[in-house]
């Protein structure tokens, strides 16, 4: 590695490191659940959070770094049991810059409901072009694979016709949600805006049982106002 | 300006910047979320917070000032996206001093779930004076028009036969609650009960699906003993 | 007043003002909601918290003091709107030293849903000795007479074959709970408790619909493990 | 008690006051509710928190020691209202090191509604294999003997045909969870991720009333990388 890449990868790693730690102040985590992971496609690296240590002893130095092969690059430590889900979404989804996994109450509520998380409102659909996806329950096939690997399987092919661009979340069905964004402090902040959605969405089905998603046209302003080319929300620069 | 002008508009954005501030500490945002407007209709000045701003970055100075037709005064930033549904509502409810808009987690499921809050109790009842409305969901032909000016429509019409003084808070369907008040501090107040009342009511809606909401005489008792001219609540100050 | 009556209400004062903090720091009232005061039979002396005041600006030296009769004895202030229920409860139950009133959530969904809350387990069978009796929603006749009075004989009426020494609790109906206890401190323990029993009923609600009370005799073990003459909880000593 | 004993004893001592302590700090237990114990299988001895004793006045000095007839050993204190279940799941779980008991409110929410906790995701996979039983509602029978240690044996009738080593807590009808683990640190850990299924358990149920449990293949996937012999989970090290 040259000494540009090697202060890029410090740069990535130090992100990946903040990251983690905002899941952890958003109240996204519990114990040593949850992971984020952060990559820059110029050096072609990840860095990822280490499989089951507490969230205290985290440090910008005891990420794993990995290759978009999976293999590990840099670190003493396993890199998180959800690893190859991340690096597969990498390959798969050529444009994120960070993913993101939890177990937040909320978001995994519906996974274990088995429900896509319908658009209630506006909330939802300032960041949300459309209902949050659920993924088909892995197959007994697919568990006896490479399993990590083939969550992300199932997550692609939730997304047939869908841009991942507009839908930067999808709840992995008995399991929980994976969110992405340009890096990984935006996956954070989606993993955020989707619990928020998905225990607002819970009250309104608790309030009113039958109710259906927002229409279309709405739906379609909000997201424009505030992610289309003639986006008018906030002060021009990116949000997140 | 003249002198007298200018100090009351720095009142004003100090007590539009506090009543921002109180929303966060009350729980009613997250992120950049909700907006407050207070107007001082001796000058026609109202202020706002600007746009896709982090609560931790406002400060009286950068908020925008606007007149009542929605032409900015002062300010180097957008303001607040809601700015015209602010705008609309001062000219249409001419007795009030402050907006509040929030996505608050539960009035927002009401929104969402595109029911009235029911009066449910005395709670309710101290603030409001009967069912909290909520708007129809607006028509294509309207978010096609200026959508943001076309929910103050909503709300409007939404108060067709309800009198804006004892009833000072709308749930905008599929959308969220927008509240008001004498002052940019009464209306984050009604924010924070309306907040209260629909936690209760979600609350009371799973305990008992078919509870209907309280008496005209109970209704009338509560409210009318804190806000009716024999008012006895108190020490006799203004309340909030 | 004599030096000895007058000490035993400096007490008394110090008493309710501590009990009015604890009921904030349970997270049992927002806003100025709620009230909390205590008797001292041998000088036959209510305190009270004065109506509408924050809590931040009580000191045991603002409280209002009363006789049995409900006459203003000492204080500037107005007493808590809802003083009239407090002085006829301490005249109707002899041996209660203490009264709360608060809207907490759960308890008042409970009395807002107009349902008793039942007794779904042992939490509640240690502190409570069956259901959780709700009045009958106010008439309107009583609604036009001195209706804080009346509040106090709907409790009263809901009594009727109950021992409120064993049932320190009632959800009046719209409304919400008032509890009771052997002095300030005690009443706004059960308060608390009655908070969390209401909280865990909702929730049982909610997973088991159908669910119905614990039988008898659980309900009897313990509550009298705990409160009987051969209770054995504890070290002995009073427990609250 | 020779040298040795004496320090283990110390040693148990310390870990059980811990362990209670994070009971309190993961928001556990309120008030005096709830209790852990440990146990020392080399020097037969257990530590087990004082009955009705705040955990503010808690210290490794004042919990109660008990040989594994339940004799008190050392201590002032009367031992915890609960002793005589966890000495007789000491003895009937012969690999367990610790026991707690909690009313914590989702948890205990599930023992009232009387159903087993089922599996509804990776979360709950990963700790308990399988749905978390349910006893049967305690017979008048067993109330009218020693009723702590009836409740032991309706634990262990609820766990023919299930291993409590891969089941580390139980649902007591009507009254609340126990849990357990290698030492009194595990079993609390047990307890708060208990905690955060079963809340995730009643918001699933809210969102889906027929949902039902994962399928064995995926429930044996999560828990065995967890804890079969050969789980990849983690850094190699015991969890918890």
């Amino acid at each position: 590695m040259n000494a540009s890449a090697k202060k890029r990868l410090l740069t990535l790693r130090e992100e990946v490191y903040q990251a983690n730690i905002r899941l952890v102040e958003h109240g996204l985590v519990i114990s040593t659940f949850g992971n984020v992971s952060g990559i820059d496609r110029g050096i072609g690296l990840i860095a990822i959070k280490p499989s089951g240590v507490d969230y205290a002893d985290l440090s910008p130095k005891n990420l794993v770094v990995l290759d978009l092969d999976g293999k590990k690059v840099e670190g003493d430590l396993n890199p998180s049991s959800d690893t190859r889900t991340h690096v597969r979404l990498y390959r798969e989804f050529p444009d994120i810059g960070g993913v993101v996994h939890t177990h937040s109450r909320h978001a995994t509520a519906w996974a274990q409901a088995r429900r896509p998380l319908p658009c209630f409102g506006t909330t939802h659909a300032d960041y949300f072009h459309g209902p949050v996806p659920c993924t088909e329950v892995i197959s007994d096939r697919q568990i006896g694979m490479d399993y990590e690997e083939q969550t992300a399987v199932q997550i692609v092919d939730a997304f047939k016709g869908i841009d991942y661009h507009g839908m930067p979340a999808v709840l992995v069905a008995s399991h929980g949600p994976f969110t992405w964004g340009r890096d990984a402090a935006e996956a954070v902040y989606h993993a955020f805006i989707l619990e928020h959605a998905a225990e607002m969405g819970a009250l309104s089905v608790t309030i009113n049982p039958r109710i259906s998603g927002v229409k279309r046209t709405l739906l379609d302003k909000h997201y424009l106002r505030k992610h289309g080319k003639d986006a008018y929300y906030g002060q021009g620069k990116p949000h997140g």
